[in-house]
């Protein structure tokens, strides 16, 4: 919820206060989100840190969730997103929903979501498998912060956000059209990545 | 004190330094007031790093904090963060004091100040719930950060900053009438948040 | 290859949505490229955490690699560095392959890429023989942001990135004939850099 | 050495690339400035992180350092920042060294360079005291960052680099005549921020 309203919120506030360079919004974007997402993950972590359904699908797919646990998280976080989405519209004094008009397919975004989300899930699972449970807040929020600028979509790597963000006609916001095409990607993206993982630590992977 | 400073100093340097863009202006600021939190989280915390009498009262409910403490807690708050924002207007050739004209209260500002400080307050509690009291720092400071971004009033979330920021007619500087809004919607989230983190960590809490 | 990705990729963003200002251009691309560090670093370490043939070499000097890991390794920084930059030609819907215009050699960039390059090799070192294996990623990520601003080359400081970096014709991109310059003055400050930390630690020398 | 060329040269950077905004010029030229000491701190603590003849001056005073050592720190501060500032002076194309015609000298200053010295000390001393020692180099380089905006003399807060920078006539330059007042104000500064220190740690002070 609060991870929504960083990106959309603070996308509405670049865009409003940064009016004359597109760069210096994603830059002001992209810090936020990553900062916010280092606060969340630190805070939240024993609990629940992820807020990502294609982070969720590979724990289930290692046995760390039940398939039960799973489909609650995936609800959680599709909730919490649009939750976030609607109060970032409401506190700067928006309408509750708006479904953006924002178009963002193109070839090129298409394979940067691939990229983006095959990136997250190696800094993710990388982490988790080197042991570094405690540093993962800082690598994922340092990784997304840099792949809103080094992927030509500006790195969505999340369904659940992917959806959410349509329904703000903002800075942050998405064409319903194009969430499709970018979720579709996200779970190649996800398959690609785990692929990755096993292929870099497969000592760890024998072991576990 | 130095809180205050880096608040109202910074605000005041970036107004000058950044005149053509106010996204830039608050860019600088909110690097900056995190990364004095952070800086001043680190240095202090085993003696006193709270600057909040929101955190403050929630220690008081916890049982954390005597009474006693908790009143000359919030009464160091208070006059730090007056006399930082003092020095912050001597440091740049300003008048000692000046009261602010900056109204900041519409209905997404008071939404924004509850929606930041019910966010601060699991950001504190959350950490401190899940024995994280080492990376306090970094999500306060980052949190902060990025509230400054994704809430329409630029997250004060906190009373005594609230009551100081009064003092300086800067770009951080808010008007008394809306201060006492934004107190009055601080003390809500702060309950709001509150009752978020015992929701979270209902282990915890019973355990506690 | 996230590495080279973050670098070009950034590079290519910042160019076209900053364009009237160079400096935000090499600000955006500079905190970029240090965040990929950061959470690069962090979740590859115990897996291959250098992407950097100077670091590898010396790591073959100190005894830490067989001559045939050591070769393995740049084979691999090369190639994932070729890699990276084709994939992000490719994100932003350019060629594949675009040979870079951009020359940057002069008496100062070369002492640059001397001073650069000598400076990382301290830090990377010097964090070793310290035995602050853990915030290796802080250092470095931190060191390269900051050197892209301090040296007058902008700090390529690693030959496998300095050739790759000849395969984009945008922001980030080096003639070939600038990198071959580059290469030699970057292996001249690899030895500088491998003479200051044997000084600096030499009790640690001693015992390694 | 390389924390004089990062102040410097990113100085001259900032003002080439950035011409139109002094604002974003100092922003550049902060995070700069914060991410090198990150980045020397962490590689070279345990050898000598201290770059600075107050923070020497009060460990000898603490009895951390004996006279000698503390001389010989001092002198290495001050060579090492006019080797850095050369260095910063030779990578950009400039002349070795020229005498900086800037002023900065008002009493607004003068009573930043004690403020910022003071929090420095509280600072560093703090975290000491606390036993954080492994936390140093990110409360320092947070502070410092932050420091060049909250205060209006943009924090110089070391007398070594204040001598140091009347070398370079360029953006991050002082004219000698106000890196004398400057250096007056950073030892009443040190002064206070030992006072701080001592009130705030009394019961460590007790036990040291």
């Amino acid at each position: 919820m609060f991870l929504l309203m960083a990106i959309v919120g603070s996308g509405i506030a670049a865009q409003r206060l940064s009016p004359d360079d597109v760069g210096l919004q994603l830059l002001e974007n992209s810090l936020v989100t990553g900062a916010a997402l280092v606060a969340l993950i630190l805070a939240l972590q024993p609990v629940s840190a992820s807020f990502n359904p294609i982070v969720t699908a590979i724990e289930r797919t290692l046995g760390l969730l039940t398939t039960r646990e799973a489909a609650l998280s995936v609800a959680a976080q599709v909730l919490g997103a649009v939750a976030g989405c609607v109060l970032a519209n409401l506190m700067f004094n928006l309408d509750a929903v708006s479904i953006s008009a924002r178009h963002r397919v193109d070839s090129g975004a298409l394979l940067a979501e691939v990229v983006a989300t095959a990136g997250l899930v190696v800094v993710v699972f990388g982490s988790l498998r080197a042991g570094r449970l405690e540093t993962i807040a800082y690598a994922v929020g340092a990784y997304i912060s840099a792949a809103y600028w080094f992927t030509s979509s500006t790195s969505f790597a999340n369904p659940a956000v992917s959806l959410a963000r349509t329904l703000s006609d903002t800075f942050a916001g998405i064409a319903p059209a194009s969430a499709v095409g970018f979720v579709l990607m996200q779970v190649i993206g996800g398959l690609v990545g785990f692929g990755l993982v096993t292929l870099l630590h497969p000592a760890r992977n024998a072991a576990s």
